[in-house]
């Protein structure tokens, strides 16, 4: 027996989106003890639906954690890419995830949400733990320059309004309690990785709910934050890398302990792709003593992935690399 | 190494409803290599949809072998009853079952649903085969002794004319092609069994497919014949043990070898229930010598399982027992 053995690290990852999945999908394949705190505020498409028609809270964020995580190997190939499946046909069932409905079937099953999550887990056989930051069934608010007001995150996500508009406040109603799950890994982490993502509809969800953010403040651990390779319209129009920065910084009263920011050119016909979407690569302002440490690297995927209907998670096309962002992030938490 | 180690039986069953259930529940303890040759001309409900939105084939009867047959050990017993699961709510969803709806999406991620069956079979880890007969898209057709022919498997089972009318003509239409896998298996048999189950409905539709009447015919194997225990409104009103017998042999043109009999009474409350629906238990008329074989024993279960909308499985009241009637079966089989 070795006494000096040494215990893996425990890392939770606060997001739920896209970027999330970057960051567990590479962070998988390294020995620390994976947590995701995923937001449940989605309110879109399939979300809509679970929510009106099973009266059960989103699952979409929870999903896509679930297969970054999953065992891909023998035959659990096949389970992850149903976990990803989208029906394209069937009356009523068009746009629905099989993902979401493997959850909203078990839920039935063992009783509870809570309790169909974690087996899910058990059934993919995932790597670490996906936690939902709370089980109030609430909705997003975002609160603008101009003082409106707009509720439900796909429409903070995909605005109706002018998208230049700059958000001044987020905010759930009702307040949602978290998860004391999602706090326990929050406070033992040795490193909380925040991003990257989509700041107002993927990362801030979580911290708005009643008791994260003091968790993350009061937790000893290294706090990293990802930043964003490009702006979104409707959320950080114009935002440079300070902008996100700070914005963060006035949802948690401190600061984060290393930025990590990407260090590479674009190619520039993708970027004019983005810029008929109003959206820009983020401008690199920030000065290296306000934070504890900027990290500077490669960690944009070379992969040109083009758009899909069929898969979420496919829809952007520059984006971090899940191996060289595991990379990075392993030589910082150590 | 042992050059004398016993080869284990080859068993093939032949149906596809509520009896194959039972009969390959309870053989699946047995050191038995189990194939399930299943009918693929379901049309109600559920079937419908599959058939009419996604256009594939009818899966409800491949979808109970695969629950028979399942891997009930740890984790594995979830996905077997998510597999069962039929959804209440959701629109568009209510009445699909989770089963059908993870072959039809595993048939599109795959490419096939010949492959997707396969696939689905390594999921749920079974013990033995699910063949589906064939993979012709047709329906089956019944011709009553009035004359009138009603087509769709549904409309037969719980038909809207006198369900006192004798069928006289069982086919479908288009002819279909037998599967080769099910001619295969039924061709290396060391034992064939045929039934319990809707005789019109589970096992017939089989037997009507091009090429496996003359499998059976031309297999060494053992042919055993489970009747059913009680007659069926619409299908097999009135009938006694020997009509059962003798329209098979109709559709076969050889004797079975062995015929399982039940000889317990069955509780007269149910039965009453059962004669409110025109539903009797069959009388046993059977002559010892006419067949090789008549076995009669207790092969009944002693469960009075109650009605739910939630689960086709469980519909009877008067059911066999999978244990008592696989013990029948495997000291015939051997």
């Amino acid at each position: 027996m070795d006494s000096q053995r040494i215990k893996p690290k425990k890392v939770v990852c606060i997001g739920g989106g896209t970027g999330t999945f970057v960051v567990l999908k590479g962070l998988k394949n390294y020995s620390y003890k994976l947590n995701a705190v995923v937001s449940m505020s989605d309110s879109g498409g399939s979300n809509k639906r679970i929510r009106d028609e099973f009266g059960l809270l989103p699952t979409s964020d929870i999903r896509q954690c679930f297969v970054a995580l999953a065992d891909e190997n023998g035959g659990m190939g096949l389970m992850r890419k149903l976990f990803m499946y989208r029906f394209e046909k069937g009356n009523g069932l068009t746009g629905m995830t099989f993902g979401n409905l493997f959850m909203a079937a078990l839920s039935d099953i063992v009783g509870s949400q809570e309790e169909a999550i974690r087996q899910t887990g058990k059934v993919l056989r995932i790597n670490g733990n996906v936690i939902p930051v709370s089980f109030t069934n609430t909705n997003l608010y975002a609160q603008y320059e101009d003082g409106h007001i707009v509720t439900e995150e796909h429409l903070i996500d995909e605005p109706e309004h002018d998208g230049k508009l700059k958000i001044t406040k987020l905010y759930l109603e009702p307040k949602a309690t978290a998860n004391p799950h999602a706090i326990k890994s929050i406070k033992e982490a040795d490193a909380i990785i925040m991003g990257p993502g989509d700041l107002f509809t993927s990362l801030l969800p979580n911290i708005v709910v009643d008791g994260i953010a003091k968790a993350i403040e009061e937790s000893k651990a290294k706090k990293i934050y990802v930043l964003n390779l490009m702006t979104k319209y409707g959320q950080t129009y114009n935002f440079t890398a300070n902008d996100h920065v700070k914005t963060l910084m006035s949802y948690i009263k401190i600061k984060p302990d290393v930025v990590i920011v990407n260090n590479t050119k674009f190619i520039p016909e993708i970027v004019e792709k983005y810029e008929e979407m109003n959206e820009f690569p983020i401008k690199d302002d920030l000065i290296e003593k306000d934070y504890a440490d900027v990290v500077r690297e490669d960690i944009v995927s070379e992969q040109i992935v083009e758009k899909s209907s069929s898969d979420k998670l496919v829809r952007s096309l520059i984006r971090h690399d899940s191996e060289k962002l595991a990379k990075v992030l392993s030589e910082i938490i150590g």
